[in-house]
């Protein structure tokens, strides 16, 4: 077996075969295969695609780059839920602990904030000593006490899929389904999750700006992941505004919090019941969604996913206690009003601006290796619908020093979009996507 | 500007500048630019092509990446010929001698045989003594003296070309019209010719087995070579069939004497007339193609250009007296005669089987460092449309050792084809393309 003559067959349109994608993976890893000839791999497969079944076995090939997570002996059902990136998507952070108190599992691997989009691990490092690199031992025990665990990927996890990654971002072939399907299964079948709720998200501040782009890549995904043995839904979301009334790590942290206790921004509510709803549904507690629905909406009454929130931040090494001190307090002193410039509504606040702000003002970062600030972030007085007079405040900003606080503030302003009458409503979950749909 | 936009644009199937172009090449010569983003860039080319603007700027920018032969203070005019690469093809050996006898100078960097494609260095070479590596003004003087000069491409000039070559030949990338044609045109541009004939070959030997394809590659080299300021023609030329009755090295160096005593064969005088009748136009030495062909016809006839071809060999180290005497007599010991395994018709002789079986002969190579023997070869006595009766002799096969002699046996007897009746015939030239055309 030859590289090149595997780039000329999937460059020609033709279906590799698993023992060809095994021999290109596995070489690459071992760096037996130069990287000029994966990107030229890569490049092949963004224009000819790849079949449902050689993306899964290019994802089996992937996750057998290096090790899985063990989950055996702990009681299950395991059901996470992935998405695709967004601009205040902090619906991990809330999904988790509800469907837990429902006893059902999450092991959950996250990710960092990276370009415009936020990562759950940054969010709760905002946390005062919350600890995300967790040895398997102490994951596995936190898993099974507050019924879920939150951690990182190691680097001797889907080793391929960082390196892919990497290549992919230089080379121009970033945006092909089949490999972003890959990229994204490899890494949730490691953490060993039975069944997976995928929210992908389209609009401005999503990876894919169109709804019909994203519905691709639910399909993909869930035929995907179909075809290795997981039960899969995905709903697609709106993220052209971004994502609740607070845009920061621990900002997000207190909305979760918000949310949890009933008290949360109407968006975000729905996104994380209609999530929630399915996991219900996948680990076998409901019988559909709107029956999972409604055991959600009656879990959050109960209180119990507050308290494995809490008691989870005490389990990774947070203070409970501390936090719920911190709310509302623990901000940056460099702060400003953005305030609205006309009498009218609000027509739209674009969440790739918001969200590439907030990489300036220390929310998220341009490269792996940036530092983020806990403090930074913007809060959303008013939304898109709302009515405001000249000089309403719309947002606050917190910025990690003065002279990003000065660069954002124009940028912010920016990002606000006027109209004299009422936008059209807007639906938050377009559609849902199963195996049958 | 980043590389990695550059390739997204292209992968976008957006035309790049000149500035662009030129900062992936300078960048990548330099070593600035890694090759995996060259390797994608390819790619992307190969699925979205290249405008003639693009073809042309990229051609400049690879030539641009050496130094250029000096031809000032030589009388003109400079006309060469390229070919596409085929089996049996010397017809550089014949037209540059033929053209150089009417006042016409060209200048010939050639190359060498690589895969199942015969070489111009490698058939001089194959004359005891001659040199290819000339230096500059040892080129100039032998042009100036015989009219023409044979030289080999030296390590400073287009030296992007080199390298992007063999990063195509490893990441499926070759088969890229506007690629080959930088390629092609950025070397001959680089040999100071001012006008070009191209032999754009296709069929079973050639690089493009499709007459379409190659009629692509042809109008891609003419309308570029016209961007860039060459007058051009170029012909599409049979290669399905070994051109002439000799493959091998110094077998090449007997037919093309031969030919330019009047007494080659049909096909190689066809071809070669030709292309040469173009090379007086070009020149200026005739108004049409006829009456080119007339001028070489007379030519030849006066015996002018077999005395260039041995004032040639001597100005650059071989012995004319000598290559008289080895005429008929310069053979590998290792010998056999193919027969005719039937009555009837010979139907066709693949050029790409025997260009193939040449390689394990001696004759050409597979690697750029593999060595090649000057008395290996094939001798044709039958060929497409011929009448034999079984056991008649087709072909006398030498070979470099007894090893590589029984491997080629059989492999020579499949090149050969049979039918009951003889083939239609074939047209050896297909078609004129020029920039009007």
């Amino acid at each position: 077996m030859r590289a090149v003559d595997i780039i000329i067959d999937k460059r020609n349109g033709l279906e590799l075969s698993r023992e060809a994608l095994q021999f290109l993976i596995q070489g690459y890893v071992a760096g037996e295969i130069p990287d000029y000839q994966i990107a030229a791999w890569a490049m092949a497969v963004f224009f000819q695609g790849m079949s449902p079944r050689e993306t899964a076995d290019l994802t089996e090939v992937m996750l057998k780059s290096g090790r899985s997570l063990d989950l055996s002996g702990i009681a299950g059902p395991f059901v996470d839920k992935h998405s695709t990136g967004g601009v205040g998507d902090k619906t991990s952070l809330i999904v988790a602990p509800l469907i837990a108190s429902l006893g059902i599992k999450d092991p959950m691997m996250s990710g960092r904030a990276l370009g415009h989009t936020g990562g759950t691990l940054d969010k709760l490092e905002a946390i005062p000593g919350y600890r995300t690199a967790l040895q398997d031992q102490e994951f596995r025990e936190i898993l099974d006490k507050t019924g879920y665990a939150m951690t990182g990927q190691t680097k001797d996890m889907v080793p391929a899929d960082r390196l892919l990654y990497a290549l992919r971002d230089v080379s121009g072939t970033v945006e092909s389904i089949p490999l972003i399907t890959a990229s994204i299964l490899s890494k949730k079948a490691a953490e060993g999750a039975d069944a997976l709720v995928l929210d992908v998200k389209y609009g401005s501040g999503a990876f894919m700006k169109d709804p019909g782009e994203a519905e691709k890549l639910a399909r993909s995904l869930v035929n995907t992941g179909t075809v290795l043995g997981k039960r899969i839904i995905a709903l697609l979301t709106d993220m052209d505004e971004p994502l609740g009334n607070m845009v920061g790590n621990f900002l997000e942290i207190e909305e979760s919090l918000d949310c949890l206790e009933g008290k949360g921004p109407e968006d975000l509510m729905e996104v994380s019941l209609e999530l929630a709803a399915r996991m219900v549904v996948l680990g076998g507690r409901a019988g559909d969604a709107a029956e999972g629905r409604r055991i959600c909406e009656a879990a959050l009454a109960s209180g119990n996913p507050r308290r494995l929130f809490l008691e989870n931040i005490r389990c990774q090494g947070g203070d409970p206690k501390q936090v719920m001190e911190m709310r509302g307090t623990y901000r940056s002193n460099w702060s400003a009003e953005i305030r609205a410039s006309r009498d009218g509504y609000i027509s739209r606040i674009d969440a790739w601006k918001i969200g590439h702000t907030g990489i300036l003002l220390g929310v998220g970062r341009n490269r792996t290796e940036d530092r983020v600030s806990p403090t930074a972030g913007v809060q959303f007085h008013k939304k898109r619908g709302d009515r405001i007079a000249q000089g309403d405040p719309i947002m606050t900003v917190w910025a990690a020093d003065e002279a990003s606080l000065a660069a954002a503030i124009p940028r912010l302003e920016d990002a606000v979009e006027y109209a004299a009458l009422p936008p059209a409503p807007r639906q938050l979950v377009l559609k849902e996507i199963t195996q049958a749909s």
